[in-house]
């Protein structure tokens, strides 16, 4: 028995268990949340489950991935790569499409992206093949790169995947740089890990 | 600024911020991971995206409310209310279909149904007319009902309405009934609240 059979009666109608069960692979949604998300679009039929199926459908034709940067947009190459104000020869490589956004949010970044899909993962499987890192290292031999800042999530396997990138693009005569690390702004002392008091303590600027 | 605009960039394409702002509208599903939902259905376009557009269309077409039980189902009537091996003198009156569904699981009850669709709330202005209250009470005016179990959640809210409808149920010639309140199958007293111990120990049984 899964665990959708757990929490659903045997005579349930074909159409609700499928719809419960391809809910419940959505990440954030377990069995019992893909449950009420359900019974909520059934509910809310026209206000809610028909224009998310338009919603759906429409993105599922539309959106591809950028085939420069790895982003996703309607727009390929996507608006970021396509924008003739963007800094070319500035590439940020993050490791997936939410990161890329939330280096957009900040507003600050006037280079390019390129998007890994992930990070190299021993326990995973995941290999450098796996990952958009063969691209990224064409993008950086074919000329025209000033400098490739490497903005991988500061845990072990961002790290790992930092260190891999740096080992292949060595000697194409780019600068590589990596995020700083430190405090956070806003942020505690007290309340921050001793790898990150260590970081700030070692990277101080003068005043 | 609303919740999802906080963690958007600005110049996302109008297809990805659609699909974020409707998957967020589902219950268990914040701006965050409506947007990671978004992002992993559009990375799994083929083996989830469009077969949950297929089942959410098909459900959308399909599923209607069962107008003697107000449960939801492909046949209506649904099939609890249309199996010749249901007892259709005894109708469980529940909340909603998740309650339903935790009954036919235990699968004890032989019964049909009636779905309210919620409970009576002061505070969420939920009166007896947005309720299947009316169409409950037809039903037993009706005849040939000899028990209504009344089994709606031992909550305050839950408990007014039983209030409410056993109000409106007597002199029609049926039993009326509850839900036991008690101490949980592998429940331990210690974790217990004081009124699931004082509901437990006044209706004691003979051992």
């Amino acid at each position: 028995m899964t665990r959708i059979e757990r929490i659903m009666p045997q005579n349930i109608s074909p159409e609700i268990d499928r719809l419960i069960k391809l809910l419940s692979k959505l990440p954030g949604l377990g069995p019992r949340s893909a449950r009420r998300a359900a019974l909520e679009l059934i509910k809310k039929r026209e206000p809610l489950m028909r224009p998310l199926v338009t919603a759906m459908a429409e993105a599922a034709d539309k959106i591809e991935e950028c085939e420069i940067c790895g982003n996703i947009d309607a727009a390929n190459p996507c608006h970021v790569c396509g924008a003739p104000a963007r800094d070319q020869s500035i590439i940020c490589v993050v490791q997936d499409v939410g990161d890329l956004w939330a280096m957009e949010r900040a507003a600050t970044f006037k280079g390019v992206y390129h998007v890994l899909g992930g990070t190299l993962s021993a326990i995973d499987g995941i290999r450098p093949e796996d990952l958009r890192i063969a691209s990224l290292i064409d993008r950086v031999k074919a000329g025209g790169i000033s400098e490739v800042i490497l903005a991988m999530n500061a845990t072990v396997d961002g790290q790992t995947t930092a260190h891999y990138i740096t080992d292949h693009l060595e000697g194409q005569g780019c600068t590589i740089s990596r995020l700083a690390h430190g405090v956070p702004v806003g942020g505690e002392l007290d309340y921050l890990d001793d790898g990150t008091i260590n970081a700030a303590l070692s990277s101080r600027r003068p005043f």
